[in-house]
């Protein structure tokens, strides 16, 4: 593991690390923020997994977690969101291949070779993390758009491995959605009973949570009909499951919306975990 | 004035407009943060100017002063650091030309014609944001970098125009720096006499800051040796100037460490507007 940058913030460390990875088969960027409270004792871990497009650096310099993080006492983990380099297959859509994993593990050629991000985040990131930075086995997970999916479909699938839960905006229903029809066909193929286990609505009504769950979702978000925000807030009622979907007025689809509600989310964690 | 992008941030509006400028002769954007205390009647407004190579951009999105803005009903202005497009005279070095205006009217050729910040600032765009935005003319500056040059030269001279003054790692005495001397060269020729009242230092010994004044530095500021926060504190000290300026431990000049002070600007600003 190397270390790309390191920026004093909020009293903490905001770093960024680079390491090879077995799972992806190329080298992955993530970034770590390291709470104050960190230098005395390990300290939780919250996890956010981020959108279609972006890497590691989007919510890290626009999410403003860290003002929340440094008076919580939580490390914040952004992992990158798929495979990277130029021999990792690639596609034209913004919305397919690099900046697009979709927290699976690819099963179709030309994908499974490198597109393994489920397996990077639940084991081989999370012992890179725990080996190498000051951090308690106590672990929250939240993300946006395509990585509030990732949140709420890993969390759900090892709830022994994550103790809180919540998402921003999340992709709530791929199956049934142009975002996550294609890609999971793509990755897994067009047997759609593989695709259920990928799917947060799916899950939860199968598994539910066994916390409570926190959502929030701007009612101005341009990508609503993608999004499926109903379908989540549908099975969560009917199920009984404990938690909410807040409906934001006005906000849309931007770091604007996430950095908003940061705040909300670090505690929310925060209480779970602490 | 044309809004380019308008997103909900924090219960108010994270705006961005362009218009074509008189003063610089081309079109400028800048970014305007309204709190949501402006929907009930104007609010007092904060100008952030920002440092070389950014833009309206950079501070909008990785400062954070949208959410102190919001608790403390104040408006936001983020102006652009230059002049800006094809027929704008500019140079390959990143800290001269666009990206670089550095705050002051151009006298020399080729820059004369387009880089005068200092009357956009002052003038053109103050006119522009009260009489289209809903602010009163209570107005609060700082800036980082060049920006908090550009923030304390623009207030001492000005000092009926502007109420509270703070400053991120200021080029704090730019005629006796690399990051000054060959900008104010180009831009104003080499009689250095007229570089005079374009170094805060030399401002704040001339005239001092009729109110107190906040500057933060960080001590593991990669650019130490260009900004010369010594200068201004000896002359601030000297001087018997209320104010304080605050080492600040292992910051350094990224925009992690203006994220890390933006509620303190926030809060100093909001006392003395409110």
């Amino acid at each position: 593991m190397e270390l790309v940058s390191d920026n004093r913030s909020f009293g903490g460390r905001q770093k960024v690390f680079k390491h090879p990875s077995n799972t992806c088969g190329c080298e992955m960027t993530f970034a770590a923020y390291l709470p104050p409270q960190a230098e005395r004792g390990p300290v939780p871990v919250l996890w956010y997994l981020s959108g279609l497009t972006c890497t590691h650096e989007n919510a890290m310099t626009k999410g403003g977690f860290q003002e929340h993080a440094s008076e919580h006492g939580l490390a914040v983990i952004f992992p990158d969101t798929s495979p990277r380099g130029a021999g990792v297959k690639d596609d034209e859509a913004y919305d397919l291949g690099q900046g697009a994993g979709f927290y699976l593990n690819a099963t179709r050629n030309p994908w499974k070779t490198h597109y393994r991000m489920y397996d990077y985040i639940v084991s081989e990131l999370r012992s890179i993390v725990m080996d190498n930075l000051p951090v308690q086995d106590k672990h929250g997970i939240t993300g946006h758009s395509m990585g509030g999916h990732g949140a709420i479909t890993i969390a759900v699938r090892n709830a022994t491995l994550f103790d809180s839960l919540s998402a921003f905006a999340p992709i709530a229903n791929p199956t049934k959605s142009d975002w996550g029809r294609k890609q999971l066909s793509a990755y897994l193929g067009d047997d759609e009973s593989s695709w259920a286990e990928h799917d947060a609505t799916l899950l939860l009504e199968e598994h539910g949570w066994k916390g409570d769950l926190l959502v929030d979702q701007g009612s101005g978000d341009q990508f609503l009909d993608l999004l499926k925000p109903e379908a989540l807030a549908d099975v969560m009622a009917r199920r009984r499951q404990p938690g909410q979907v807040r409906m934001q007025e006005g906000y849309d689809h931007s770091y604007f919306f996430v950095n908003s509600f940061a705040r909300d989310h670090v505690r929310w964690h925060a209480a779970r975990l602490n």
